[in-house]
C-alpha cells in the first residue's frame, strides 16, 4: 500500500465519519497490568493519556463517531470509554475484521468513510479495508507497510490526539473546539 | 500573549498568593489508569512524583495557598492532596474558568495574584486570566501560545517543583525551607 | 561463552522446541508494584506489553511450547500467562536451574532444544545450560557475558517479540502467522 | 562537601556495616500512586525494579544490614521490604535524622559505618552525617552538593544495584554472590 501525501491525507480526512482504533499500543503505550482481586477475579488495567482521551470526546461532540476493537478485556477501560462517548466498544475480539464489518452496518457508513488506527498484526485486515489506515511509531513493520500514515506522536502519548486534530482540522471543526475554550479575556 | 523575561517573571512571582494547577499532564505525566473494583465502582488513579508533591506542602507552609482544578475524578488523588495541605480541590470540572472565579472569591485574592499551570485546551481561559500562566514541555501548542512560561522539567517529573522553587525563591522564602533541612553537623 | 553469528543463531533456532523465560526484566521492564488489599494480602502486579504477550500465544499455536521461571510471585501474572497458553508456569523460585531441569523432563526435550531468556544472576545457570541463551539490553554484565544473543528491543517493550519472530522465522512458521492476519482485500 | 575519588570511595566502602536509603526517588523512580479502596482506605503503591530489590537481599545475606527511612507510607512496600530482609523500616517520617540516630543506636554502629542514599531536601541532614552519602542523577541540586557520590544508574532503574555492587565488591563479597549463581555446567 502506497503512503499518502499530506494533501491526499487531508482530502480523504474530509470524508471520515467514524474513527475506530485498537486500544493496546495505540490509545495506550502497550503495557497491560493484571491483578487478582479478593474475589479471585482477574482485573486488567492500563494507562491512557489525558490529552488523548479528551480528544476522543471532542470527536463525538463534533459528530464523528468513535469505536474501539481490542483483543483484550478491561472493564475499567470500557467504563472510561463510555464516559468519553465512544459509540462502539468491542473488547476480547481478535477477529477484528468481522467486528469492523458489523460496526459499518450498525453505523451505516462505508469502509472508505472510516479511519482505523492499529499497531499489530490483528489490525492488518482492518487497516487494509479502512479509508485511512494509521499506525504509530511503535507499530510492527508489517503494520507500517499496510498503513497510509504513521503518527509523529507515540502511542499512549498523543498519537490519538494527533489524529483527532488532523480530522477536525480537515473538516473545519477544530476552530469550533478551540472557540469553546478560548473565551477568556483579551490579553 | 508575549512571554515574560526571567526578570519580569521573578518580579510578578513576588506578588503571587495562590497557586492553582491542572492535575493530569501537569502534576502527573498525563497517564490515567482505570479499574472496576468488586463493588462495580470505576476507580481512577495516576502517579505523582515525590519531589513535586512535597513541594506542594512547602508552599502551604510558607503561606502560599494551593489548589487544583481537574476535569477528571480520582478519590485517591483528592485524599492525597488533602494530606499535602492543598486548600482548593475541584475535580470533575471542565468549566475551569468558572471554578477559578469561585476560588478567587473564596480565597479573597485577585487573578493577578494567582499562578496557574495547565497543559490542554480547557486550561486556556484560566491561563489567560492568571497573573502568571505556566505550561509544561508537553503542553499543547495552543496552551504554549497562551502561557508566560514553559517549565524545563517535564510534567509529572519536576515541573511543579520548578515552579515552587521559583516562587519561594522570588519571595525570599526558599532559604527558610532549606534551613529546616540543613541543620546537620558542619561538614 | 562466545557469541553466535546471526547465521549460527538461526541454525540453532531451527531446533528449538521450548522457550523459557524469566518474567521481571525480560517480559516486563523490571518494575514490580505491591499493594496490600483489604484482606491484608500482599498483591503483586507488573506491566507486560501487548506486542510481547500476543507473540507468546503464537509460539504455542505453532507448536513451540513456552514457560516462565520467576523469583517473584504474581497471581495476576499467572492467570494472564495461562490465557496466553504458557505451558510451564513457575513463580517464587530462585533455584531456577532445578526448575529448568524438571521442566525438561516433563516436556521431554533436551537442554539444547530450549531457548532461555534472562537478565540477572539467578538466570546464569540456566543460560549456561540452554541451547540458545538470550538476554536484553538491560541485562546485567555477567548475564550478557553468559548469553549468545542480546535483543535490540528493550525488556518489556518488544524483546520477547523479537525472539518469537526470530524463532518462527527460522522454523519457516512466521509466514503462517502472517497469513492468518493478512487475509484482507487486495490493495 | 567535597566529592570522593573512586579510590577513596572504595576505601570507605570497606568499613560500611549498614545501608540506609530513602524510598521515593531512590529505590523507586519517584512516582507514587494512590487509590481509595472499597473500605475507604487510601492505598499507596509504587514500582521497584527487580534488579534493585534482589540486590537488597544480597546485602542482608552478606552481613550488611539494610534500612529505609521514607516520608511516605505504603503498606505494600513495607511487606515487600520485609521479604527482602530489610532490618529497619521507617515510613511516614520526615524527621529523618532523628530516625537515623535511633537506628544507629539500635544497630550498634557509628554514622561513619553507614552508607545513606537520598534524593531530596529531607535527606540532607542524614547525608551530612553518613560515612558515605550517595544520591542519584535525579537528586535535587542541594542534595548533589551534599553527596560524596552520584550513581550512574537512574533511581528506580539500577541505582541501588550499583551501590550494592560497589559495597560487596569493596568488601570482597561480590565473588561469593556470583559463585552462588554461576554453578552451571562449564561452557
Amino acid at each position: 500500500m502506497s503512503k499518502l501525501s499530506r494533501a491526499q491525507l487531508v482530502k480523504r480526512a474530509r470524508g471520515i465519519k467514524l474513527v475506530i482504533m485498537d486500544i493496546d499500543g495505540v490509545l495506550t503505550g502497550g503495557l497491560i497490568y493484571h491483578l487478582v482481586d479478593q474475589a479471585g477475579r482477574l482485573v486488567e488495567f492500563k494507562g491512557v493519556h489525558a490529552q488523548d482521551s479528551i480528544a476522543l470526546s471532542w470527536l463525538a461532540q463534533e459528530g464523528i463517531r468513535t469505536g474501539v476493537i481490542s483483543g483484550r478485556n478491561s472493564e475499567g477501560m470500557a467504563e472510561r470509554l463510555k464516559l468519553l462517548k465512544v459509540s462502539f466498544i468491542h473488547q476480547g475480539r481478535l477477529d477484528k475484521k468481522t467486528v469492523f464489518d458489523g460496526i459499518l452496518i450498525e453505523a451505516g457508513v462505508s469502509a472508505s468513510e472510516v479511519l482505523y488506527m492499529g499497531d499489530d498484526l490483528p489490525d492488518i485486515p482492518v487497516l487494509k479495508a479502512a479509508g485511512i489506515a494509521v499506525t504509530v511509531p511503535s507499530g510492527r513493520a508489517e503494520v507500517k507497510a499496510a498503513a497510509h500514515w504513521i503518527t509523529r506522536a507515540q502511542a499512549g502519548a498523543g498519537a490519538v490526539r494527533e489524529v483527532v486534530e488532523l480530522l477536525l482540522g480537515a473538516q473545519g471543526k477544530w476552530r469550533a473546539v478551540l472557540a469553546r475554550f478560548e473565551a477568556g479575556p483579551a490579553d
